[in-house]
């Protein structure tokens, strides 16, 4: 599993679908995952620090976690099936005991951001799906805080269809390894 | 409190915002609740008895409670302040120990359809907030499930501006009761 050290956000300019980009930490390498609009819109109010309105959907998931005593501790991005990711929420129940259970990416997502817990990507799907991001952007691979911020602001404008042109195939190989 | 007897789905034509009916039980009494587009769609597919391509967060946050051996029982619509309805969901942990949690209303109601748990809505509410649907629509209010099938088709076409306008004093009361 590699940790991912920055999360950040673009638009697939042909299917107009948000983007969520999970750069993995000490490389230049970006895992693309396509999410929902309304998951898409949570995470940009996260990623931008803006409060919301009233506590959503994943803050009563939070509320009801540790109104029973548990606590989060990490999510895995474990397996890619049909061109889908799929996920896992690590929690600890009241008596220190693992449970892991199915979830989306973006759900997974969100809730390590709002709880700080780290998101791993299993290895394979990091070869297999992520992308280098040098190749596109003159970045500074040892990453300060002030880098992380501009690698964010970058990426948020990452033009997804040059990209795909660039790695015609990019896509073919993703069923290779299941 | 009051159960809800038919749970059902409109649209502001204002505010072009969806809105939840609450049919409260043994009365032709509707409650009215604004809820936000995502949820909006969401409680839309469970309407509809349609599939959903995806586990959704609601989902996971069901996924959650079962895992950490917990279970819903009900949910409770029991407060009213500035505008916004407040809600709890009500769980009983492995113990049987009974958890309320704040939650919003959408969240609830959508948790209520897809447990097959009650919604109970606070008797206060139900007097200052809710509308009598036989001013609007030829009714039986013997309710049989085929009647109730009906009710919840004649409003899902129901014109909430013109209900305001038929009751000018339904949203000057909100606050009385505070």
């Amino acid at each position: 599993m590699k940790e991912v050290s920055n999360v950040s956000m673009g638009i697939d300019k042909i299917s107009n679908s948000p983007i969520v980009f999970l750069r993995i930490e000490d490389s230049s390498l970006v895992l693309p995952i396509w999410i929902g609009p309304c998951e898409a819109g949570v995470l940009a109010l996260i990623l931008r620090k803006e409060d919301f309105e009233r506590p959503l959907t994943h803050d009563l998931l939070l509320s009801v976690i540790q109104s029973l005593e548990a606590k989060t501790v990490k999510v895995l991005i474990d397996k890619f099936k049909k061109d889908i990711f799929y996920a896992k929420l690590v929690l600890k129940d009241k008596n220190s005991k693992e449970i892991k259970i199915d979830a989306r990416p973006s759900d997974c997502i969100i809730i390590a951001l709002k709880e700080n817990i780290p998101i791993f990507v299993d290895d394979q799907i990091v070869r297999d799906h992520s992308i280098d991001s040098s190749l596109f952007y003159d970045l500074n691979f040892e990453e300060s805080d002030e880098e992380k911020k501009d690698i964010r602001k970058e990426i948020e404008n990452f033009d997804i269809d040059e990209l795909r042109k660039r790695f015609e195939n990019f896509e073919d190989d993703d069923n290779d390894n299941e």
